[in-house]
Protein backbone atom coordinates (compact mmCIF):
# COMPACT_ATOMS: atom_id res chain seq x y z
CA UNK A 1 0.00 0.00 0.00
CA UNK A 2 1.49 3.38 -0.44
CA UNK A 3 1.81 6.31 2.63
CA UNK A 4 -1.44 7.78 2.47
CA UNK A 5 -3.16 4.36 2.55
CA UNK A 6 -0.85 3.40 5.65
CA UNK A 7 -2.47 6.48 6.61
CA UNK A 8 -5.91 5.74 6.70
CA UNK A 9 -5.51 2.11 7.69
CA UNK A 10 -3.51 3.27 11.28
CA UNK A 11 -5.00 6.75 11.95
CA UNK A 12 -1.37 8.01 12.01
CA UNK A 13 -0.75 11.38 10.31
CA UNK A 14 1.48 11.22 6.58
CA UNK A 15 3.48 13.91 7.80
CA UNK A 16 4.21 11.68 11.04
CA UNK A 17 4.88 8.71 9.45
CA UNK A 18 7.36 10.71 7.80
CA UNK A 19 9.01 11.84 10.89
CA UNK A 20 9.07 8.25 12.31
CA UNK A 21 10.60 7.12 8.66
CA UNK A 22 13.36 9.94 9.38
CA UNK A 23 14.18 8.97 13.16
CA UNK A 24 14.39 5.42 12.18
CA UNK A 25 11.41 4.04 13.92
CA UNK A 26 9.67 3.10 11.00
CA UNK A 27 11.53 0.95 8.11
CA UNK A 28 11.37 1.93 4.80
CA UNK A 29 8.80 0.39 2.80
CA UNK A 30 9.78 -1.09 -0.36
CA UNK A 31 10.92 1.91 -3.45
CA UNK A 32 8.47 1.15 -6.42
CA UNK A 33 9.37 4.28 -7.85
CA UNK A 34 11.92 7.17 -6.98
CA UNK A 35 8.78 8.69 -5.02
CA UNK A 36 6.94 5.65 -4.29
CA UNK A 37 7.56 3.10 -1.69
CA UNK A 38 5.37 -0.03 -0.75
CA UNK A 39 3.96 -0.71 2.81
CA UNK A 40 3.20 -3.84 4.15
CA UNK A 41 1.46 -5.18 7.41
CA UNK A 42 4.67 -5.29 8.92
CA UNK A 43 4.67 -1.36 9.54
CA UNK A 44 0.84 -1.42 10.46
CA UNK A 45 1.78 -3.39 13.07
CA UNK A 46 5.25 -1.56 14.00
CA UNK A 47 3.14 1.86 13.55
CA UNK A 48 0.90 0.09 16.71
CA UNK A 49 3.40 -0.37 18.64
CA UNK A 50 5.31 2.65 17.84
CA UNK A 51 2.38 4.64 18.97
CA UNK A 52 1.95 2.68 21.79
CA UNK A 53 5.06 3.13 23.70
CA UNK A 54 4.87 6.37 22.83
CA UNK A 55 1.51 7.14 24.63
CA UNK A 56 3.10 4.85 27.37
CA UNK A 57 5.53 8.13 27.86
CA UNK A 58 8.06 6.04 26.81
CA UNK A 59 11.25 8.80 24.85
CA UNK A 60 11.80 8.34 21.25
CA UNK A 61 15.47 7.07 21.71
CA UNK A 62 13.90 5.06 24.26
CA UNK A 63 11.25 3.65 21.59
CA UNK A 64 14.32 3.49 19.15
CA UNK A 65 16.07 0.84 21.80
CA UNK A 66 12.72 -0.97 22.62
CA UNK A 67 12.22 -1.78 18.47
CA UNK A 68 15.97 -2.41 18.45
CA UNK A 69 15.34 -5.56 20.90
CA UNK A 70 12.07 -6.19 19.01
CA UNK A 71 14.20 -6.57 16.00
CA UNK A 72 17.28 -8.50 17.01
CA UNK A 73 16.07 -10.64 20.35
CA UNK A 74 19.08 -12.33 22.37
CA UNK A 75 18.07 -16.53 22.17
CA UNK A 76 16.64 -16.72 26.08
CA UNK A 77 13.58 -14.62 27.61
CA UNK A 78 16.11 -13.87 30.56
CA UNK A 79 18.81 -12.25 28.27
CA UNK A 80 15.46 -10.39 26.53
CA UNK A 81 14.00 -9.19 29.84
CA UNK A 82 17.31 -7.76 30.19
CA UNK A 83 17.64 -6.03 26.57
CA UNK A 84 14.31 -4.52 27.36
CA UNK A 85 14.77 -2.98 30.81
CA UNK A 86 18.08 -1.84 29.11
CA UNK A 87 16.23 0.22 26.64
CA UNK A 88 14.03 1.88 29.33
CA UNK A 89 15.82 1.98 32.22
CA UNK A 90 18.72 4.89 32.82
CA UNK A 91 21.89 3.65 32.54
CA UNK A 92 24.10 3.24 35.86
CA UNK A 93 24.51 6.58 37.98
CA UNK A 94 28.30 6.02 39.63
CA UNK A 95 27.29 8.45 42.17
CA UNK A 96 24.61 6.48 43.84
CA UNK A 97 25.65 4.05 46.96
CA UNK A 98 23.77 0.49 46.33
CA UNK A 99 24.37 -0.82 49.68
CA UNK A 100 20.86 0.17 50.94
CA UNK A 101 19.03 -0.66 47.51
CA UNK A 102 20.97 -4.49 47.71
CA UNK A 103 19.81 -4.86 51.00
CA UNK A 104 15.70 -4.07 50.12
CA UNK A 105 15.94 -6.46 46.98
CA UNK A 106 16.69 -9.51 48.95
CA UNK A 107 13.55 -9.34 50.10
CA UNK A 108 12.19 -10.08 46.23
CA UNK A 109 14.57 -13.07 46.36
CA UNK A 110 17.38 -10.65 44.35
CA UNK A 111 21.37 -12.53 45.29
CA UNK A 112 24.39 -10.45 44.00
CA UNK A 113 24.59 -10.74 40.23
CA UNK A 114 21.07 -11.62 39.40
CA UNK A 115 20.09 -8.61 37.55
CA UNK A 116 21.00 -5.94 35.41
CA UNK A 117 22.97 -2.81 37.63
CA UNK A 118 20.85 -0.39 35.82
CA UNK A 119 18.02 -1.57 37.25
CA UNK A 120 19.38 -1.95 40.68
CA UNK A 121 20.50 1.56 40.41
CA UNK A 122 16.96 2.89 39.37
CA UNK A 123 15.79 1.49 43.10
CA UNK A 124 18.61 3.09 44.49
CA UNK A 125 17.17 6.38 42.73
CA UNK A 126 14.07 6.07 43.83
CA UNK A 127 15.25 5.57 47.86
CA UNK A 128 17.52 8.50 47.29
CA UNK A 129 14.51 10.82 46.10
CA UNK A 130 12.16 9.19 49.33
CA UNK A 131 14.96 10.01 51.44
CA UNK A 132 15.68 13.53 50.20
CA UNK A 133 12.28 14.42 50.57
CA UNK A 134 12.58 13.20 54.01
CA UNK A 135 10.04 9.94 53.42
CA UNK A 136 9.89 7.16 55.46
CA UNK A 137 7.89 4.44 54.30
CA UNK A 138 6.29 2.70 56.92
CA UNK A 139 7.47 -0.95 57.70
CA UNK A 140 4.17 -2.74 56.68
CA UNK A 141 3.89 -1.06 53.43
CA UNK A 142 7.86 -1.76 52.50
CA UNK A 143 6.93 -5.25 53.05
CA UNK A 144 3.65 -5.30 51.08
CA UNK A 145 5.83 -3.37 48.66
CA UNK A 146 8.34 -6.82 48.04
CA UNK A 147 5.76 -9.14 48.55
CA UNK A 148 3.34 -7.98 46.01
CA UNK A 149 5.76 -6.79 43.02
CA UNK A 150 7.36 -10.56 43.53
CA UNK A 151 4.22 -12.42 43.19
CA UNK A 152 3.35 -9.85 40.17
CA UNK A 153 6.60 -10.93 38.68
CA UNK A 154 6.63 -14.47 38.85
CA UNK A 155 2.87 -14.15 37.30
CA UNK A 156 4.22 -12.11 34.11
CA UNK A 157 7.30 -14.33 33.73
CA UNK A 158 4.75 -17.61 33.85
CA UNK A 159 2.85 -16.12 31.12
CA UNK A 160 5.66 -15.37 29.02
CA UNK A 161 5.27 -17.16 25.64
CA UNK A 162 7.66 -19.87 24.25
CA UNK A 163 6.64 -20.61 21.14
CA UNK A 164 8.33 -18.22 19.57
CA UNK A 165 11.11 -15.60 20.43
CA UNK A 166 9.12 -12.86 18.61
CA UNK A 167 5.92 -13.00 20.68
CA UNK A 168 8.62 -13.87 23.62
CA UNK A 169 9.65 -10.34 22.91
CA UNK A 170 6.95 -8.48 22.57
CA UNK A 171 5.37 -9.73 25.93
CA UNK A 172 8.28 -9.29 27.46
CA UNK A 173 8.81 -5.62 25.81
CA UNK A 174 5.28 -4.16 26.06
CA UNK A 175 4.74 -5.95 29.05
CA UNK A 176 7.75 -4.11 30.92
CA UNK A 177 6.67 -0.59 29.96
CA UNK A 178 2.87 -0.48 29.27
CA UNK A 179 1.49 -1.95 31.94
CA UNK A 180 3.74 0.62 33.92
CA UNK A 181 0.82 3.11 33.93
CA UNK A 182 -1.74 0.48 34.30
CA UNK A 183 -0.01 -0.34 37.80
CA UNK A 184 0.22 3.23 38.86
CA UNK A 185 -3.19 4.07 37.93
CA UNK A 186 -4.95 0.71 39.62
CA UNK A 187 -2.70 1.58 42.68
CA UNK A 188 -4.69 5.05 43.09
CA UNK A 189 -7.62 3.79 42.77
CA UNK A 190 -7.69 1.22 45.56
CA UNK A 191 -5.85 3.82 47.74
CA UNK A 192 -9.07 5.99 47.02
CA UNK A 193 -11.06 2.84 48.05
CA UNK A 194 -9.40 1.55 50.66
CA UNK A 195 -9.51 5.52 52.05
CA UNK A 196 -12.77 5.87 51.69
CA UNK A 197 -14.17 2.63 53.63
CA UNK A 198 -11.60 3.50 56.58
CA UNK A 199 -12.08 7.27 56.64
CA UNK A 200 -15.36 8.42 55.15
CA UNK A 201 -18.56 7.43 56.12
CA UNK A 202 -20.22 7.37 52.94
CA UNK A 203 -18.71 7.93 49.56
CA UNK A 204 -17.91 11.61 49.14
CA UNK A 205 -17.37 12.28 45.72
CA UNK B 1 19.32 33.16 56.63
CA UNK B 2 20.07 35.13 53.74
CA UNK B 3 20.07 32.71 49.50
CA UNK B 4 23.11 32.41 49.53
CA UNK B 5 22.71 30.51 52.96
CA UNK B 6 19.85 29.08 52.04
CA UNK B 7 21.79 27.80 48.92
CA UNK B 8 24.68 26.66 50.92
CA UNK B 9 22.67 24.95 53.47
CA UNK B 10 20.21 22.76 50.61
CA UNK B 11 23.06 22.44 47.96
CA UNK B 12 20.16 24.13 45.41
CA UNK B 13 21.87 27.08 43.54
CA UNK B 14 21.15 30.46 43.83
CA UNK B 15 19.65 30.97 40.51
CA UNK B 16 17.89 27.88 40.71
CA UNK B 17 16.00 29.07 44.14
CA UNK B 18 15.08 32.50 41.93
CA UNK B 19 13.67 30.44 39.56
CA UNK B 20 11.41 28.31 41.58
CA UNK B 21 10.48 32.02 43.60
CA UNK B 22 9.15 33.77 40.39
CA UNK B 23 8.04 30.52 39.33
CA UNK B 24 6.01 30.31 42.85
CA UNK B 25 7.07 27.07 44.15
CA UNK B 26 8.80 28.56 47.09
CA UNK B 27 7.44 31.30 48.95
CA UNK B 28 9.24 35.00 49.58
CA UNK B 29 11.07 35.01 52.54
CA UNK B 30 10.57 37.66 55.05
CA UNK B 31 11.82 41.13 53.47
CA UNK B 32 14.71 42.65 55.37
CA UNK B 33 15.79 45.61 52.94
CA UNK B 34 15.11 46.51 49.69
CA UNK B 35 17.36 44.01 48.17
CA UNK B 36 17.60 41.48 50.86
CA UNK B 37 15.28 38.76 52.39
CA UNK B 38 15.95 36.12 55.18
CA UNK B 39 15.04 32.42 54.47
CA UNK B 40 14.36 30.34 57.74
CA UNK B 41 13.73 26.43 58.14
CA UNK B 42 10.38 25.86 56.26
CA UNK B 43 11.93 27.51 53.06
CA UNK B 44 14.71 24.65 53.74
CA UNK B 45 12.31 22.03 53.94
CA UNK B 46 9.91 23.21 51.56
CA UNK B 47 13.04 23.11 48.98
CA UNK B 48 13.73 19.67 49.97
CA UNK B 49 10.03 18.48 49.10
CA UNK B 50 10.27 20.84 45.49
CA UNK B 51 14.11 19.04 44.41
CA UNK B 52 12.00 15.49 45.40
CA UNK B 53 8.84 15.60 43.28
CA UNK B 54 11.05 17.41 40.64
CA UNK B 55 13.74 14.51 40.72
CA UNK B 56 10.72 12.27 40.76
CA UNK B 57 9.65 13.42 37.24
CA UNK B 58 6.65 15.38 38.31
CA UNK B 59 6.08 19.04 36.43
CA UNK B 60 6.58 22.47 37.84
CA UNK B 61 2.52 22.86 37.09
CA UNK B 62 1.88 19.11 38.85
CA UNK B 63 4.71 20.08 41.90
CA UNK B 64 2.76 23.45 41.84
CA UNK B 65 -0.71 22.00 42.60
CA UNK B 66 0.75 19.36 45.13
CA UNK B 67 2.34 22.27 47.32
CA UNK B 68 -1.27 23.80 47.33
CA UNK B 69 -2.28 20.69 48.65
CA UNK B 70 0.11 20.79 51.35
CA UNK B 71 -0.28 24.26 52.20
CA UNK B 72 -4.05 24.31 52.23
CA UNK B 73 -5.39 20.70 53.23
CA UNK B 74 -8.90 19.50 53.17
CA UNK B 75 -9.72 18.55 56.60
CA UNK B 76 -10.02 14.56 56.06
CA UNK B 77 -7.82 12.27 54.87
CA UNK B 78 -9.29 10.67 52.42
CA UNK B 79 -10.37 14.31 50.63
CA UNK B 80 -7.15 14.73 50.81
CA UNK B 81 -6.24 11.90 48.83
CA UNK B 82 -8.16 13.43 46.40
CA UNK B 83 -6.35 16.62 46.29
CA UNK B 84 -3.22 14.45 46.09
CA UNK B 85 -4.58 12.53 42.97
CA UNK B 86 -5.74 15.56 41.50
CA UNK B 87 -2.77 17.62 41.33
CA UNK B 88 -0.69 14.51 39.92
CA UNK B 89 -3.48 12.90 37.57
CA UNK B 90 -4.22 14.25 33.71
CA UNK B 91 -7.66 15.27 34.01
CA UNK B 92 -10.17 13.45 32.73
CA UNK B 93 -10.26 12.17 29.12
CA UNK B 94 -14.36 12.43 27.74
CA UNK B 95 -13.20 10.20 24.72
CA UNK B 96 -12.50 7.47 26.69
CA UNK B 97 -14.77 4.77 27.15
CA UNK B 98 -14.95 3.79 31.23
CA UNK B 99 -17.16 0.65 30.85
CA UNK B 100 -13.72 -1.84 30.99
CA UNK B 101 -11.87 0.06 33.84
CA UNK B 102 -15.02 0.32 35.98
CA UNK B 103 -15.78 -3.64 35.30
CA UNK B 104 -11.85 -3.92 36.52
CA UNK B 105 -11.89 -1.75 39.57
CA UNK B 106 -14.51 -3.59 40.38
CA UNK B 107 -12.23 -6.36 41.22
CA UNK B 108 -10.21 -3.61 44.03
CA UNK B 109 -13.76 -3.35 45.69
CA UNK B 110 -14.50 -0.33 43.78
CA UNK B 111 -18.35 0.84 43.85
CA UNK B 112 -19.70 3.37 41.49
CA UNK B 113 -18.83 7.13 42.76
CA UNK B 114 -15.60 5.54 45.48
CA UNK B 115 -13.38 7.31 43.48
CA UNK B 116 -11.73 10.49 41.44
CA UNK B 117 -13.29 10.23 37.69
CA UNK B 118 -9.53 11.39 36.75
CA UNK B 119 -8.07 8.74 38.64
CA UNK B 120 -10.57 5.90 36.70
CA UNK B 121 -9.96 7.74 33.27
CA UNK B 122 -6.14 6.80 34.12
CA UNK B 123 -7.09 3.56 33.96
CA UNK B 124 -9.20 3.18 31.05
CA UNK B 125 -6.05 5.02 29.43
CA UNK B 126 -4.18 2.57 30.89
CA UNK B 127 -6.00 -0.27 29.01
CA UNK B 128 -6.41 1.79 25.97
CA UNK B 129 -2.53 2.01 25.27
CA UNK B 130 -2.34 -1.60 26.10
CA UNK B 131 -5.34 -2.14 23.65
CA UNK B 132 -3.70 -0.13 20.73
CA UNK B 133 -0.87 -2.51 21.45
CA UNK B 134 -2.91 -5.14 20.98
CA UNK B 135 -1.27 -6.65 24.06
CA UNK B 136 -3.15 -8.64 26.27
CA UNK B 137 -2.45 -8.82 30.06
CA UNK B 138 -2.75 -13.01 30.89
CA UNK B 139 -5.97 -13.48 33.36
CA UNK B 140 -3.55 -14.73 36.20
CA UNK B 141 -1.24 -11.46 36.03
CA UNK B 142 -4.02 -9.21 36.23
CA UNK B 143 -5.34 -11.02 38.77
CA UNK B 144 -2.63 -10.39 40.52
CA UNK B 145 -1.84 -6.97 39.36
CA UNK B 146 -5.89 -6.30 41.83
CA UNK B 147 -4.61 -8.26 45.01
CA UNK B 148 -1.77 -6.48 44.94
CA UNK B 149 -2.59 -2.85 44.52
CA UNK B 150 -5.19 -3.40 46.94
CA UNK B 151 -3.51 -5.11 49.38
CA UNK B 152 -0.57 -2.05 49.46
CA UNK B 153 -2.90 0.23 49.22
CA UNK B 154 -4.38 -1.08 52.59
CA UNK B 155 -0.84 -0.66 53.76
CA UNK B 156 -0.29 2.61 52.83
CA UNK B 157 -3.63 4.16 54.03
CA UNK B 158 -3.20 2.14 57.59
CA UNK B 159 0.19 3.75 57.70
CA UNK B 160 -1.76 7.38 57.71
CA UNK B 161 -0.61 9.36 60.03
CA UNK B 162 -3.35 10.91 62.18
CA UNK B 163 -1.34 13.28 64.85
CA UNK B 164 -1.35 16.37 62.11
CA UNK B 165 -2.90 17.28 58.89
CA UNK B 166 0.03 18.66 57.84
CA UNK B 167 1.69 15.14 58.37
CA UNK B 168 -1.00 13.39 56.88
CA UNK B 169 -0.71 15.96 53.34
CA UNK B 170 3.16 15.03 53.68
CA UNK B 171 2.73 11.28 53.70
CA UNK B 172 -0.29 10.86 51.33
CA UNK B 173 1.14 13.47 48.63
CA UNK B 174 4.85 12.29 48.60
CA UNK B 175 4.07 8.85 49.27
CA UNK B 176 1.83 8.83 45.86
CA UNK B 177 4.22 10.47 43.94
CA UNK B 178 7.60 9.03 45.27
CA UNK B 179 6.48 5.94 45.90
CA UNK B 180 5.68 5.18 42.37
CA UNK B 181 9.46 5.12 41.18
CA UNK B 182 10.22 2.70 43.94
CA UNK B 183 7.44 0.36 42.89
CA UNK B 184 8.57 0.00 39.24
CA UNK B 185 11.93 -0.46 39.63
CA UNK B 186 11.18 -3.20 42.59
CA UNK B 187 9.11 -4.71 39.33
CA UNK B 188 11.97 -4.63 36.92
CA UNK B 189 14.25 -6.24 39.63
CA UNK B 190 11.65 -8.90 40.99
CA UNK B 191 10.82 -9.79 36.66
CA UNK B 192 14.57 -10.27 36.34
CA UNK B 193 15.19 -12.26 39.48
CA UNK B 194 12.02 -14.27 38.59
CA UNK B 195 13.22 -14.96 35.03
CA UNK B 196 16.32 -16.13 35.94
CA UNK B 197 15.13 -18.66 38.16
CA UNK B 198 12.93 -20.14 35.30
CA UNK B 199 15.03 -19.54 32.32
CA UNK B 200 18.61 -19.09 33.38
CA UNK B 201 20.39 -22.38 34.80
CA UNK B 202 23.26 -19.85 36.74
CA UNK B 203 23.16 -15.63 36.69
CA UNK B 204 24.54 -14.72 33.54
CA UNK B 205 25.42 -11.14 34.08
Amino acid sequence: MRISELSAQTGVTVPTIKYYLREGLLPEGERTAPTQAAYGEKHVERLRVIRALLDAGVSIAETRRVLAALDDPPESPHLLLGAAHGAITPPVDEALDLTEAERLVEGLGWKPGMCDPAVLSAVARALQGLDNAGFVVPDAAMAEYLASMRRIADAEIAGVPEESAEAAVRYVVLGSVLVEPLLLALRRVAQQVSSGERFAKEPDL
